[in-house]
């Protein structure tokens, strides 16, 4: 990828109402970031966008680059090679991961170690046993750089090679407790976000941020969870990503243990003893499990963009719009239903729902489904 | 059934090297156990039993009967009415139970709740919980008297109804700390055993008694364990018998949590609330569970005596006893693999075994297996 081309996704993915999952559809409908940028304003005017929606200009994305690599951040672009392999294959990875660190890491198996910020002292003491055998089988630890287990599950993998996600860009580690583990972390792993360096991490990035320690991971343990909690939101994701769920139990009277009690219920494999994850992630990694080993496809060539779809400048005119405007609501449906019952072609519907999402009021959910925001 | 066939019932059964399944091998064989009786002393002999096989006379069973009479203890046959329906279908039932108490009891649905001996503060506090929510739900708790748990379970369904089996006999209660317990659990419930009313128990009672609390019960719950106690004996007998297992999680940190998270990950139920085995129970047992329930066929007639095998008094010619033997071992084989490699009938080799084993000198195991001794 040429530094032109990185910008240009950079600037797109950066620009209002433009996430992930819009991203790929711009691209799509466009062919490519350049073109999807261009085609943006006016999208947005049809749209509806109250007042002028905001568009990343090519100054700001050259300062967000200058100042990523002076900080040792690196901008690795979906299907370049170093983007991990996993997290290619979810539902809506991010076009670009900001990465500092040791970056071999990401192409090395991975398992996810999540749980709660008031941990016991128990739960502590077993998130280090667990992540350390699991290291030392060879997956590399992931985490969210969370007080509590998160913290301690990095801490055991530090040699072995640990991941941190994080809710907000480089330059504003949280919890500041944390700054010097992250900073640990890097000498073996790496610390990665979808965030810009200076973004200070809010509320809902949390649960945004989780989509990706599942995503990058083969599988999830969780060690003490309430009913609730991040974990599970976590967990959730794993599932909707297909990846293995493993919770360890815990007395019914703990309430930390609720969330991975409710998560045995309900099918989680029980883990006392990094050997119960092994014995469900080899036959999904194959044998034997090196601490050299590679995802099989880290290497691949990148993701060749999609050839544009036809007619990407076509206006749709102002009825057809109204009929599918009036078709939606806050409750998902499918796209495939919007197109039949809006009785118009589905290259129209798609524009419509572009303006509607670029102009901030429409949102996109896994399976194909669609609401008003 | 009459008083003297209840003797015959009795002194059989009180016979040397006469066990449950013992019982029935000659009541199969001979028809009734007044003929088997009679039959005993010679198969002893030809068995090649050292000394005479100890029979039980009639005035050491009269006695029996009228002790047992006279301390409030039934004893009730196979088949007859107050019998527990479930407790009949088991591999090995005993031909006479004796039971003190509340008889009606015996005729609920019931489920066992089992556990350590050394519990936990919160391993009693939830067995108590459970129990009494499994209770007012109208199911009859089982347990074996021990201390921990088994107190805890019993304590908690004094007032809904809760069943103990003993080890011993009624007059030797086990562990003597408990024997108020056990005079409580009398008043809405009952006490009952195999063994005769004086019998100390010893070591081997216990996995003897243990078939009993589980073939009484639709289910066993199991709250505290560690590997390779009394409870895990329980659950391998329950699920020979197609009962229904549960576990109560713990830490992977708690000693006492291994046995249940073994179970676990074996693919026993996780309990932490009495609803969690109640909502299976529920369709084994019929909607709703109410206090008043009886097990459906609780009334049924009792079980007719087989018609007697062809030839009772067949005796089998040396050689052919020689040759029987000699395929046998220490390790249990099938009986019809040893029908087949002795060339012999059924007929004869059904008799053979029943000599050594009057004589004391064969094991039946489940599932038509035998063993020397």
């Amino acid at each position: 990828m040429t530094d032109e081309q990185r910008l240009d996704w950079l600037r797109l993915i950066r620009c209002e109402n433009v996430g992930p999952r819009t991203f790929q559809a711009l691209v799509k409908q466009y062919g490519n970031p350049q073109e999807a940028l261009a085609a943006v304003p006016s999208l947005a005017r049809r749209g509806g966008a109250t007042g002028s929606a905001r568009i990343c200009s090519r100054a700001e994305a050259e300062r967000e680059i200058k100042a990523a690599r002076s900080a040792g951040v690196s901008l690795v672009a979906l299907g370049e090679p170093g983007y991990p392999w996993r997290l290619q294959m979810i539902d809506d990875p991010p076009p670009l991961i900001a990465v500092r660190g040791h970056l071999p890491v990401l192409e090395r198996p991975m398992v996810a170690v999540v749980g709660a910020r008031n941990a016991s002292a128990a739960g502590i003491k077993l998130a280090g046993r667990l992540t350390r055998d699991l290291g030392e089988a060879g997956l590399v630890v992931v985490s969210g750089l969370a007080r509590g287990i998160d913290a301690a599950a990095h801490r055991a993998s530090l040699a072995t090679g640990t991941v941190a996600v994080l809710a907000g860009g480089h330059n504003r580690i949280y919890p500041p407790e944390n700054v010097e583990l992250a900073a640990a972390i890097l000498a073996h792993g790496a610390a990665l976000t979808e965030m810009p360096l200076d973004h200070e991490p809010r509320a809902h990035d949390f649960p945004r941020r989780n989509r990706l320690i599942s995503g990058l991971a083969v599988g999830v343990v969780v060690i003490e969870a309430a009913r609730r909690s991040g974990s599970l939101i976590t967990t959730r994701l794993a599932l909707e990503q297909g990846r293995e769920v493993f919770a360890v139990p815990g007395s019914p009277l703990d309430p930390r243990a609720e969330g991975c009690n409710s998560l045995l219920k309900q099918g989680a494999t029980l883990v006392t003893e990094a050997e119960d994850v092994l014995a469900v992630l080899r036959p999904i990694l194959g044998q034997p499990l090196e601490r050299s080993m590679q995802e099989p496809n880290a290497q691949s060539e990148p993701i060749a963009p999609a050839p544009p779809m036809p007619e990407p400048q076509l206006e749709p005119g102002g009825d057809e719009r109204t009929r599918i405007v009036q078709l939606l609501g806050p409750t998902p449906v499918s796209i495939d239903d919007l197109v039949r019952l809006a009785g118009r072609s589905p290259a129209v519907v798609r524009i419509v729902l572009l303006e509607l999402e670029v102009a901030g009021r429409l949102q996109r959910h896994g399976g194909g489904l669609v609401s008003l925001v």
